[in-house]
């Protein structure tokens, strides 16, 4: 557990009761997980070179449309889980690995 | 990372493109957890002695109906999260925190 990153979103789940408040939080940066074409996408752009893809890359390996992917990616990016930067009709997508350590710090016994 | 826990549900998120198949295990794993109620039940039974709680000592606390609450429990007990045991017209429940591990693995770095 890392109080430093547990800090900045809500309490590990198993030390006590969650506050409303937190649980709301915490729901919606699993709910951005809870979807198999968000989580291929987040596993796509975590093994690119640098943790950094280009969305063009990301269509084909996914099978779906740029528009589709674009909603996933901005997602993503809401719950933190990336950074997106654009780059003429396509952006550059860059995994957040300290967004994942938090949620993993939450699930920690 | 422990191998002996991944095995049993996905690898990694981050260490390399995830398939089709594990995408949609996961996801659905993360879906159980991507409600506030459902973060909140699970967080009540993990702080309760012993991590079991009765159900009828749940609904209070998140302040639904006992219909509701039975529902989100059985998300939970699907997901593996929870395990589910008749007492009359309650249950008890108790976590699993072998599983919790086992996403937190998934979130490893």
């Amino acid at each position: 557990m890392r109080p430093d990153t547990v800090d900045t979103c809500c309490p590990p789940l198993l030390a006590a009761a969650l506050s409303v408040g937190d649980a709301e939080v915490l729901a919606a940066s699993f709910k951005a997980l809870a979807d198999p074409v968000r989580l291929r996408l987040l596993s796509l752009i975590a093994a690119a070179p640098d943790g950094t893809a280009c969305s063009c890359d990301l269509e084909d390996p996914v099978g779906k449309s740029q528009s589709t992917v674009s909603h996933h990616l901005s997602v993503l990016a809401d719950a933190g889980l990336i950074t997106k930067e654009k780059l003429g009709r396509w952006v550059n997508c860059t995994i957040v690995p300290e967004r994942l350590a938090e949620l993993r710090a939450v699930l920690a016994s």
